[in-house]
């Protein structure tokens, strides 16, 4: 460990540093006269980089390479998620889709039937949604986790769901497969430790002015709880230019490949905000590295009952799949997939697709 | 209700919005011949806005002026929040200062009779902190509360503290006079519903990547609630230039002076993230209209849990009600105080100022 | 001088870095085994910290105490910048006004008059304009200057008006006291090395995503080529809420006054983009420390050819004036004004605002 | 043409913006009775939004079908771009490498063969830097430009080199095949418009605070000059995270290349701001859709004077451009190629490439 401190700091200050050094069982040494660069050895302790960068006498902290943090790769080979016919990390990954919220049973069933058949093996949908406004739907909770579970029989896809709320955990738990955590929730303490206590993988979304350290900071909280199926996902952040609803930043998806050995997963749906654009960022996200991909699908995006504009069509979704293939293949790597057919004939979705529209889908795509 | 519409929808899309009008009792017309523009009239329905702007039909919404919500002015006076000696709102203002974590029953009474002398009439400190990293100090929990009560009861000073998970909102209503939402939990529902549903007052943090209006639609939650005690807080938000913490957005301040009727309060420490700017964001914040200021103030930052960084010293707390009190003046408004001797003497804070400090204090001010 | 090196350098990367600190007359050596911390001694050098800081080897500069950059404050007082009546530093401020472009002959002197009235002793407008596309008004140039040389003969107000292209320096150099560099110029070298050699005073426009650091660099090329007459105009940051144009940085300012010797500016038109939140933001930026403002003005913003929705009134910036007399005044600063008449009795403003109005004022305000 | 004005205008303002309309040649008409959208109808003319949307009456430019923009794809096919070897557009893209500053003649023409040998087709290098510190290195002017001669002599390579000052615009054009126009030049109407009229191709980089529109405006204005070979360029905008440099907007490529017939090249190297991360954004970038890449390239970046920790090794820039090939290759475009061998053999690259190394290359990478 190598911190630097504070100029100026009084007897009291060095005292209070020390104390905690000493604390996690390290001996110290100061590098310079002026004693602003502090040299700490000892056992390597998770946790200890913490204690001390959250002090005030620490101005930095420029070596941390003894407080190791269990999210940092460190050598590691990729962690693997596998959840079902999906898996993410090493050599693969996956196509995650569906809607943005579950509205009825028959639309999404008739979703999970062409999100399966273009290639996706596991189906979102939110049943309680999180939204700027009280007045905006929150999701139909209960009654839609039921249908996903519906969902899952008919299709083999498996279910991931949001969970906003700690007390909904463990109804939550009952359904889904893996727990989607909003950007909203990402760095909300109660809600991670709640789920990290389940065991099911989790699918963190990084918050939209979260900086990649804080984005890994928050997985540390599962991580920290045992549980280390934590994918993380880059969904955009917060721009200046409203062009497109957030940035998709496709540095921190490179970046955290590097950097830890947690699968990283894109959502260019909300990346986008717009669905003309989903395609060319879930190539680009994918280009960067990316283990997965989770994509908003609607047949009719204008009766969606929220995101409807980033919404893709069914055609769209499989040529997401097929783009996604290809690329992956590039660096020898696979999209998982579900073999044989669906459980259930819902064979609504291949009719449809066959069938000509007698009207042109809504442009907002 | 004046709205655009994207373009090329299809007549289901138009099925969709025009149904959507029709089942909030708007009448229609469109007011171009490309069907872009449409008008709807009726009776002004809370919430309508909100349906109608989350269709995917909807590119904009041109003119809500009957579709009104309930955190906007629209010609009504401050509403006026009131927490014991404390006032926000019309002509006048506040001071909320103390640590930012609860720390020790010791610390937290010396620091209450410290800033009850500089002018303080609320007692901020946490309970449950917020913390980016799990290996961070996460507070106290019911201890503190217990410290935070018996402080009020010592100083008359009211109390401030977060309520971070939605589970603690009871026992947290025991102890405190007003709810503090954290930044990061400001755009979360089963918390604000939560705290609404308590009807005493709610310090509402702006989210750091917030826009104006996404804050003010999380003050709707808890106004949606029945609940309009709704003190809105601004604490800079995040920027590209890490000189200062956070980039406190003064013309946020007077916009939402305009255009809501609840009070404003500026945080200078979570904006500076460094104590010796805090003074001076302290100034700008009254001047560009804020009701009230809440502020960290420790004796020894290097000693403290968290944020000492930022924490303000007991004279500068005093020296920050000074010109908080001289500025409100300019426009004919006050600062609140406590009348009288605090209910406990104590007065170790006095003497503290008084006494000669035998060392410098830590130059993190 | 202390440097920390990323690690892992080959030797030649070390013969690299060494060999620029010889070159700079510094004596070396390394504080730590793993050769990351890189201590240099000798005289202090200005520039020394840029020719280390661009090298690849190194990671950071942790001290910079011994190469000092000529816009470092080091215990310095404001530099006092003294412009025709106006002054900007130590206890004094002074009030920049006017219309954003020069429009006619007719408009400048009414403008001046007014802007004079209420207490500013330098008049802003545009001869040349930069603007974001090349369909809009660019400004009347030449002509433009001549009026401003006959506004300032007929009021003895000085003038300040941008120069954006290094060829039109000695034609501005004739007409202007102060030289405005806007902020899409700021990092612009061979406009700031032009302007620098006139020795006239420089009035830098922080660029709308530039850091306080990169800020100060652009004012150390004209301090590196002598003119130490250098006012920093903060004028708002680009962010994520299009509530308001842009986010002035009050910390920033509050920042400089700290870090630097040089007077800082608020520009609280162009961070607003709308002049009903001017007043407030004028306010905030002296009350953080500005020693100076600089204001759009028009009295009919929609014949204004550029930002009329951010020009004030002769009412607002009479106000603008009074509000910041008042909150100089708090800590014993002045603003500077013009004494006596104005050498021509272009009375015509006070007429205009003692006149009742036929018609409101448009809306925009 | 349909505008949304402000409520609450007076008669002179309405004057004031049907004025310009009929200047323009427009008939007008308001669709509503509060007058405040304006629909204007006639002859298209270019840069009447521009002289309408600049107009404080005007709040937003709702439909600007007839009014139309250079920049704007309007159904065109893409505008093909070829420089010597290079073309960008339609199914063809190229890769521009080489150093940031041109450091010497031997450097330079090693580089030009790697790159060459790796499958760039344009060489770039700079002569003139823009630099953030006046104490920093400048480039090294003439001597470079004679030098980037040479090299393209030597290996059939097109030349592209920044021009910073529109005095230098002249002889920078005697050598180089592209002008490029650096980030913070970017919005620089003295520059552009001297650039656009000598009539080469131009590399624009998009500012790093600068929205799409504006970036779009800015080639509006080389385009308006009567040059259509614009290549638009993506390095970055700035973020608030600084784990990355900067953060590649692969949102806006996509966007772009729907929005504008103009080609598209992305600047991974600015982008990352580090060279380990580089590999991954030149993929995200062409995956997106970017008709071209440009990347900066040195072999030992401890000696580059600026930005070596950005700088690509030979054997990266090889993979690079053969991960870009494959990706290409999956919608049938092509990586533009010279020839054949170099016309002067200069082959001390590919011995270098085959050569062991001595010492590893140092950790910026």
């Amino acid at each position: 460990m190598l911190l630097r401190l504070r100029t100026g700091l009084a007897g009291l200050d060095y005292d209070a540093i020390l104390g905690i050094a000493k604390e996690l069982g390290y001996e110290h040494r100061f590098l310079d006269e002026a004693r602003t660069l502090l040299e700490l050895r000892g056992q390597p302790r998770a946790g200890a980089r913490g204690r001390l960068e959250e002090n005030a006498a620490v101005a930095q902290v420029l070596d941390s390479s003894d407080a190791p943090e269990l999210h940092e790769r460190r050598g590691r080979p990729d962690t693997l998620v596998r959840v079902r016919a999906a898996a993410f990390g090493r050599s693969q990954a996956s196509l995650i889709a569906g809607p943005c919220a579950v509205e009825s049973s028959e639309r999404l069933f008739e979703i999970a039937d062409a999100v399966r058949a273009a290639g996706a093996t596991l189906l979102r949908g939110g049943a309680f949604k999180p939204r700027s406004s009280p007045h905006s739907f929150q999701g139909l909770g209960t009654e839609a986790l039921a249908w996903l579970d519906e969902a899952r029989a008919r299709t083999g896809l498996g279910v991931v769901t949001e969970v906003l709320d700690p007390r909904d955990v463990d109804r939550v738990a009952v359904v889904t497969d893996v727990f989607q955590i909003g950007s909203r929730s990402m760095g909300y303490a109660p809600l991670l430790q709640e789920v990290a206590r389940v065991g099911k993988p989790v699918l963190l979304k990084r918050g939209m002015a979260a900086t990649a350290r804080e984005f890994l900071l928050a997985a540390e909280y599962v991580l920290a709880a045992g549980n280390e199926q934590v994918l993380l996902c880059e969904r955009g952040i917060r721009g200046f230019d409203n062009t497109t609803r957030n940035v998709l930043d496709v540095g921190a998806v490179a970046w955290l490949k590097k950097h830890t050995h947690l699968p990283v997963v894109v959502d260019p749906s909300h990346a986008a905000g717009r669905a003309d654009l989903v395609p060319a960022l879930a190539r680009a996200g994918i280009a960067a590295g990316a283990d997965g991909l989770i994509v908003e699908v609607h047949p009719r995006p204008c009766e969606a009952r929220s995101d409807g504009a980033q919404a893709v069509s069914y055609a769209d979704i499989a040529r997401i799949a097929a783009e996604a293939r290809a690329i992956l293949a590039l660096d020898g790597r696979t999209l998982s997939s579900l073999q044989g057919p669906a459980p259930t004939p819902g064979t609504a979705t291949d009719d449809n697709r066959r069938a000509p529209r007698k009207e042109p889908a809504c442009d907002v795509r």
